[in-house]
């Protein structure tokens, strides 16, 4: 099995350097002034496929060998994942076998199918997507790439990390949100290693507070599925290669509230003029509620995807008006 | 009077430098597919002030002797150039006096009130909004610059290109939107000076075709105050100033529908994730409606502000549900 460590991070990067793109760092004077904190947001919604999955995704596929990646590979996904694995394995000439649940929205289905993915359908449960991508696997010896279980997708994710210290070099901490733990685990292996002072804080919504209760409890809690609006946070519990991880390398799981997410990504499309999705909020809604105390200090923020339908919008009700 | 040529956008350049930001360049695949081209995009809407007109407010700001600056500035504008006008004073220590609409939108208001503007309201007619602004500039002595017909603001708003040719070289195309015709002079100076085969081409809404019109006629022709969507071309005509210099160096005016701007814009959003306004989206609508042919050629597009409502989106109705 690859371990994580900031050797294999550095392998990734250089792996998937022509696949990716180096992202930009954004700062902001009146962010900064609102929280009397230097700011810095690492635009990963502008990573190809719009999230900084396609790091991890790329990373897998181009470090399988010719005998494994003839057999393609599949996932179960309907999110950024999936789009990124069809991306890096339509660059790879191979198959990717996506299982996505039959009422998935029409634009994340496009979205797959425009790498060249093949879909295959589901009920809408986690049993029957395990199943299906278990009978892909079975049925065409694919591989299996985790969205986020898999330390090879791990590595990949922390890459951002090692651009973002190079970018904007001596923070103090460093947050990303937390779904089932890919980004946090690459991101704290690479941060603490390349600077062991930096505190890692990984930002959940409250209502998908698996990793926190987990971090707390010392052991993995599974909950239901989440209703949380951040639809790239909505896992059930993290996975068993991660939390060892996380509970070595993080300093600390935050959660945030419904309302929270909605304010901190409006104010950041205010502010920075950047389209990020509710997912990639959850940190700042931490800065803005106080879950965090930032003053002069520098945080950064990795900004994680900026994928979202915007036939609608958080922040408008049902009948088109602002809500309060 | 100061003139319009390299030297003078180059004198610009090193004046504003520490008050600007060099604005990234962005590359589309799923956008170069769709248009048979490769497009380049100059984000002016993460400029300092969310718009270009930063560029250009900083250039005349600091172009003043220090007896001139003593007495402030005064302009009338509701729009971007209020708001950069504003902070460019701040830096400087001075004061800007800024005539407004008593009409203007509350979020504009606010945001010349940001950076430390004196506002005067005035009726929202163009007479009203001049004479308030000559009085300003009687009692106070302010310097009156002007949004667009300024040949030091022109200078400022040049700069963008001088930056957008030495970061996308070999451009066959640059396009802008056109208001006053302030960025169409200075981005077509500098662009013929340092690549006389380039095509400048300037972009209005059908519905704001003073400058279109006054191309083909040989002079300049006022139109009543225009009600497109795209609010920084709002302008009756184009200024003196600036018309020989657009009959000299732009070779088309091209004008598109309010339709072609919605949808420009909306994807736009979609696939570079970032957040332009109404007007910056009218150069993209010129390619989308094939009013320009810009197939297997490279073509420059400045996105020249991202200041807007989010509270409303234009492709969103009054229901909320989205409009076909």
């Amino acid at each position: 099995m690859p371990s994580l460590d900031l050797p294999a991070i550095r392998a990734a990067h250089e792996r998937i350097r022509p696949f990716i793109k180096r992202t930009p760092v954004f700062t902001n004077e009146a962010i900064d002034a609102a929280c009397g904190a230097h700011l810095f947001f690492k635009g990963e919604n502008l990573q190809m496929a719009g999230a900084f999955k396609s790091r991890g995704a790329c990373n897998a596929v181009f470090s399988l060998t010719d005998a494994e990646a003839a057999n393609g590979v599949v996932t179960h996904s309907s999110g950024n994942h999936a789009a990124a694995l069809a991306r890096a394995a339509q660059l790879r000439g191979i198959t990717a076998h996506i299982v996505m649940p039959a009422n998935a929205p029409q634009s994340k289905v496009q979205n797959v199918g425009s790498y060249g993915g093949w879909i295959t359908f589901c009920e809408p449960t986690l049993t029957a997507r395990e199943e299906a991508c278990a009978r892909v696997a079975a049925q065409t010896g694919a591989t299996l790439v985790h969205p986020f279980d898999d330390l090879r997708v791990a590595a990949g994710q922390g890459t951002a990390a090692v651009e973002f210290m190079e970018d904007a070099p001596g923070l103090d901490f460093i947050l990303c949100p937390v779904g089932g733990g890919g980004l946090l685990c690459g991101t704290a292996v690479a941060a603490k290693a390349l600077h062991p002072g930096i505190r890692v804080i990984g930002v959940e919504p409250a209502l998908a507070d698996d990793v926190a209760q987990s971090f707390r409890a010392g052991r993995r809690i599974s909950i239901p599925t989440p209703a949380t609006i951040a639809d790239g946070l909505r896992t059930n519990c993290t996975g068993e290669k991660n939390f060892p991880i996380i509970q070595r390398y993080v300093d600390d799981i935050i959660t945030v509230s419904e309302e929270g997410i909605v304010a901190a990504m409006r104010e950041l499309w205010e502010r920075l003029h950047l389209i990020i999705e509710p997912s990639a909020a959850v940190p700042y809604a931490a800065i803005m509620e106080k879950k965090l105390d930032v003053r002069g200090r520098r945080a950064g923020v990795i900004l994680t995807g900026g994928n979202l339908d915007l036939g609608t919008l958080p922040w408008l009700k049902a009948d088109g008006k602002q809500s309060a």
